[in-house]
């Protein structure tokens, strides 16, 4: 199920990204419109070339009015009647499945130019209305039972303790390299370096993993805009063109199930082989020279390196504490700082992960820049849900 | 904006729907299981031919999982590991657009059979968690003041009155076919007739719009297999053609801006000139031979009239009294009873709609069929938000 079909027909020609962090005096719309003009500016289109949108927003408690729960605040804010917006909301993932929708119908010939809006705000709800207030009235079976994103994700950790031996030091390495990747990106939310011992020393949220193991609840909003390839050269000078998203849905119940290993995500294992597959590649080494992953704990990003075959099963701590995915290895993970870094605003996370790498690609990455003209290709890589939903995107300079 | 690129592109080779009503005896994913079998049973293949699937879910307040958040209890029901599901959210256009980007995506060549679930609960949920009672706590500036769905298009109502001399009789009328038509389907959830004088007489919800005025809330769950046009006659003997899926978005903020008529909605007036524009009609008189339109509330399908064109602006009370939307009429308009006797599961209704006209097409009727055979074609049309957002789908037999 490689999606052959999309390869090289997409390109985005401009993309936009506010300042992550708790946006207070911003609401979710004028974030929204943020992202979006310095996208326009970005491709140096005007906005009437828009034929159409996509947002990706996963709980639009906005607190105050109905933005969110569909696209009419973007019509409205860019005074489009009729544009259709469609509103994609696929658990941690949904940045990139917006992402995904869109390019397929630049992809299908419907549209020459559209514009992708990952918007979240986490920030302004009182903890009444917060995403875990509301998985536990939901009553999710295992949430019910005080497993909250930290508790389980600490399962994931102790197991991979159990079977290879990774331990808090090798998490904290994530946190140390994030956090001073984070600190030279004028965009992240936390932009300050931590050393081994602050993260070890932090208060204790779900053994084993600690403060600093997890990425902060932020807000933020990043935006694209895709259009058909051959047209991509005759409205800008600067482009990356999308080799493929693929998105990948297994089991929600993989908790209950004694078959799985606790120790990887199949989404991802699949997602990330549908891509190599698609653009026909065996392995992310020496074939993609930057990636963003999804690191909502320090525990996610070993498991990533390894799903996404950057190692071998069980030698994730192994590839980053011989600096591997650091600024300086041989394939940089999270030069942004991450989510770690950005914090998970859900609907935005995936969108500016692409924003990321498009700016690595077009050489813009300032501070944070790697060196990405080997293969002039990137990864980025989007985990959702109880890890049942995973995308994986590849782009590259033309 | 018109998507001639999808024209006839992509057929439609199974559906299934369920019974709606008060589902208290399935679950989400159990009344969303029996539409999805239904549907491969009625396409004649197996579910491993499913290469990805759209989910159309608004509100996935299911009280008891995360199920509807996402895909994957798809995936886990039908035991497909690495199937892309995505989920759809448009407001009450949700089942819609999900059909929609299906569609989009098998026209682009990216998967050769798709699948598209509506699925909704309503009932199973107390009035704490109820829709309602989110708006209110979500602090909508219209909902805030007391101005609910009924109240919103009751305000529709007295303008149309004043400014047509249209009357409660006529919107009465509406209420009157529909029971009538509803009490002939099989699925439906009302299946009485009412008595002009029994809608009248009946307890006031917002004036003019009484207890018969206004759609149920229930449960339900449609399917549809989307696959290649060239391919549809390999699998299945019977299919119908989607000649087009426009959508929308207008302003939401119409409510405040004196320059509303407030007597018609801009995104069906825009949606179904793309459409027909798309298919080359100018009219749907004397071109489409039968239509499923979004009755929320009675005075809904009479604006809908006159914003899809099938009558002048105001005229749409003589369209229903002179017998033209009936049974018998020259153009039937929701010859299942519509939203007034199968009531409302958000994400269910547009994929719901389908699989009336889809049966229509397909002479599979019974007792609510309609002539289809002049012109072999029909409409679907689908209403979200404070009327911001629209879906019209026309559809075909090959």
């Amino acid at each position: 199920m490689g999606s052959e079909a999309l390869r090289d027909k997409v390109a985005i020609i401009g993309m936009g990204c506010t300042q992550f962090g708790a946006l207070q005096e911003t609401s979710f719309a004028d974030q929204g419109l943020q992202a979006i003009n310095e996208a326009l500016s970005d491709a140096g289109i005007e906005k009437e070339r828009i034929e159409a949108a996509w947002l990706g927003t996963f709980e639009p408690n906005t607190g105050g009015s109905f933005e969110g729960y569909a696209g009419d605040f973007i019509t409205d804010l860019l005074s489009l009647p009729g544009l259709p917006v469609t509103r994609v909301s696929n658990y941690c993932a949904t940045g990139m499945d917006a992402m995904r929708n869109a390019a397929i119908a630049v992809a299908a010939g419907l549209y020459d130019v559209v514009l992708v809006l990952g918007n979240e705000k986490m920030r302004d709800v009182g903890s009444r209305d917060s995403l875990i207030r509301q998985v536990v009235t939901n009553g999710h079976p295992i949430v019910q039972k005080g497993l909250s994103a930290p508790g389980m994700f600490a399962l994931m950790a102790t197991r991979h303790f159990e079977a290879y031996g990774t331990s808090r030091e090798d998490l904290a390495n994530v946190a140390v390299k994030n956090h001073a990747n984070g600190a030279r990106h004028p965009k992240a939310m936390f932009r300050n370096e931590v050393s081994q011992e602050t993260v070890l020393n932090a208060p204790m949220i779900s053994w084993p993993l600690g403060l600093y193991d997890c990425s902060p609840t932020s807000d933020g909003a990043a935006a694209a805009i895709l259009c058909r390839t051959d047209l991509a050269p005759r409205l800008t000078d600067e482009y990356v063109l999308i080799e493929t998203i693929e998105l990948a849905t297994v089991s929600s119940h993989r908790y209950f199930r004694q078959a799985e290993s606790l120790v990887g995500f199949e989404a991802t294992q699949l997602a990330a082989q549908n891509a190599y597959t698609t653009i026909g590649i065996d392995t992310p080494i020496n074939n993609i020279d930057v990636a963003e992953v999804h690191d909502c704990f320090t525990i996610t990003e070993i498991l990533n390196y390894e799903d996404l075959g950057m190692c071998q099963k069980g030698a994730g701590a192994k590839f980053i504490a011989e600096g591997r995915s650091s600024l300086e290895g041989d394939l940089p993970v999270n030069p942004s700082g991450g989510l770690k870094s950005f914090g998970h605003p859900i609907g935005a996370s995936g969108v500016r992960m692409t924003y990321i790498i498009y700016e690595q690609l077009l050489q813009r990455a300032g501070l944070t820049q790697v060196p990405t003209g080997k293969n002039g290709r990137g990864l980025v890589h989007n985990l959702g849900g109880p890890g049942s939903v995973c995308a994986v995107g590849i782009y590259h300079r033309p």
